[in-house]
């Protein structure tokens, strides 16, 4: 059997309030192209299929399109679980009727595995979807308490829910997990929500050793942990800056009794990458201009050490996404987001200088600067000073 | 072949505050109970399903289990198109790889036609299903402004939208056109919420008289138009106060080729009726304890002309359900809501009276009136002139 293992879709997520449909429905063609150009049986998402669990209109529509070319017109088995942004109801209706057509939408947990077993020419195998579930999910779901057992972590819930995978015999087929969790020593990136506070959502990949493939969600980074079968294919896109150098795939595997998972990433194409650029803005400006990739979402790190008029107005003049603007050259040293005082006091005029030719063209005459002079004493004297008492004060309470 | 015509189920909907989704758990079993009893081929619900665009996950998980027991337990056929209440992408998700199962789900409108084929092993019928849609929809849905169309009313988008039906060969089999609309000469209640303002959302009747049978949803009193089998089923509960005379039910439909269709309605039994109960405070509270369905969900209109401590609390110390309260006794003749200000003048020292024999139990000694006639000649210098002369500014205004 051959499957693709994709998750974490997040279809709807915004990157900085900008829409990303267009970008998922671009990559969202390429799986069901790269589905039908590798003969696939089956496509195997493990959760986060949406970004909320009240997804918008156009990405519920957007999901439709894409099921309806893997299950409809391609014929490809499709079985999907709810991740930590899905909403599991919500994800799940009519899920009964689906699976005639061979689309398994598994979202709330049951109690009562059903292990799914789907089909191929080449030797059918069984697969064990688990929705993602909080550790009370799964106590109330168990009705662990009247049983007097206990339930308090990931850890412990994973464990139990795996038992019923564990007893299944499955006739020699090989056994597939499909479950979205965190395991420990997996990297995060910054676009994950955490599953909980202090690390006790924290999962030991050994518990997943005994099966032949294990596909997991939540991780953005593609990765695998304990052994190469236990593993992330990561999101379909970059969500974050933090993944600036990450490299987004779908995992090809191939799968049969009593033989290892042959694994193989292919990799995705964003029609827009996720990139920082650093530099001083004329210089950002000139290499724009022939920056064939330019429309990229960009976080750009400035490195001017003036003051710059509508900085971002003029970015976006030649890149159109810039999303995000760092002006790390205001910033001092170590302390990127704290201002220096002194680097400001010092500067005051030097920035209204460069502020005043931008503006009007214009270098300030003799006789504008001795005004300007002026105002920056008066001002001293009132504002900066009421300013640093109140500062003062401030850090004298902290002490 | 035989089917049961529903509509309007709204499930999530509240009714003054109250969720209904117990009630609707409730008709639901029966209708399910219903369509076992009579054999039925097929259960057709005509719109408004859920009462929102985007449901509760309640009415998410109450919706899948009553599908799950009539396609899956039962091997009954269901379709359903979205009405105006409904979100149709949402509704329409998946819904292609329902088909397989039984369950024909018609969400967005689309500009073909997809005829349904239900079966029955006493012959199969076709089914024609329009989901709700404005005028506006059907202008962009069909392009009709590129092909010189007018489409400014529901009845010219539905004369459009039943070309395709007529033109339909439907090899002799009935057809069955399903639809979520106004026919003129309908009678509406308070829970219907208008598809457009000024009376350009009716449709005539004569529209469908060439079909078999017309299932329609929208307004919620069962009730046919031009002749028997154009139908509303109603809704599946009183979802107003104005309601309470409808006895609500589904249509057991049999229907053959070259015959007309043989109707009969089913009545539906709610947990609790919707009704309005109408007397003095003591005379209420003294019949309901005995009142077998004092559960009810009630509206009371009181009679006493006096007035009462905390009505509602001592209605619902009876009858726990009282959803809204109205003091007809204090509302002067015709003018039931508007309160008639003379009357408020004389009434106020013998509410007062009433008021304190409630509270206190004991009557007002002399000393006390007296103070409160000081209070209530000082109140009437300040404050109630001053209101008067607010209004009498308004009116001047109004004028």
């Amino acid at each position: 059997m051959r499957f693709i293992h994709t998750s974490d879709w997040h279809i709807g997520r915004q990157l900085h309030n900008q829409s990303l449909l267009d970008d998922q429905a671009h990559v969202l063609d390429q799986i069901v192209a790269l589905a039908k150009q590798h003969s696939v049986d089956a496509v195997i998402i493990a959760g986060d299929i949406y970004d909320r669990s009240i997804p918008p209109a156009s990405a519920v529509a957007l999901l439709d399109d894409v099921l309806n070319r893997l299950v409809n017109q391609l014929g490809i088995q499709v079985l999907m679980i709810a991740g930590n942004h899905d909403g599991h109801e919500r994800l799940g209706f009519a899920a009964k009727q689906m699976v005639a057509s061979g689309l398994h939408i598994i979202g709330p947990l049951q109690a009562e595995l059903v292990p799914i077993r789907l089909t191929s020419s080449s030797g059918d195998a069984y697969f064990y979807p688990l929705p993602y579930a909080e550790p009370a999910t799964v106590r109330q779901v168990f009705e662990t308490d009247a049983k007097g057992l206990s339930v308090s972590s990931h850890e412990e819930a994973m464990a139990l829910l795996l038992e019923q995978v564990h007893s299944h015999d499955s006739q020699g087929l090989p056994k597939v997990v499909v479950s979205h969790c965190f395991l420990d020593g997996g990297s995060e990136s910054e676009s994950e929500r955490p599953l909980s506070i202090g690390g006790a959502d924290k999962i030991s990949p050994r518990l997943f050793s005994e099966f032949d493939y294990v596909a997991l969600g939540h991780l953005h980074g593609p990765q695998y942990k304990g052994c190469e079968q236990i593993r992330y294919s990561g999101s379909i896109l970059k969500y974050s800056f933090s993944e600036q150098y990450q490299h987004k795939s779908v995992t090809l595997v191939d799968i049969a009794a009593q033989s290892p998972a042959q694994i193989q990433l292919l990799p995705l194409t964003a029609l827009r990458d996720v990139r920082i650029i650093e530099g001083e803005l004329a210089h950002l400006l000139a290499v724009g201009k022939t920056d064939s990739k330019r429309e990229d979402y960009l976080m750009v790190r400035l490195l001017d050490k003036h003051a710059i008029l509508d900085a971002m107005g003029k970015l976006r003049s030649v890149y159109p996404n810039v999303l995000h603007l760092e002006r790390t050259g205001l910033m001092a040293g170590d302390q990127a987001v704290v201002l220096n005082r002194d680097h400001i006091k010092k500067g005051e005029m030097a920035m209204f200088r460069d502020f005043f030719a931008q503006v009007s063209g214009d270098e300030l005459t003799p006789a504008q600067q001795a005004v300007m002079e002026d105002i920056l004493t008066q001002l001293h004297r009132d504002g900066l000073e009421r300013s640093e008492t109140h500062r003062d004060a401030k850090e004298e309470q902290a002490e």
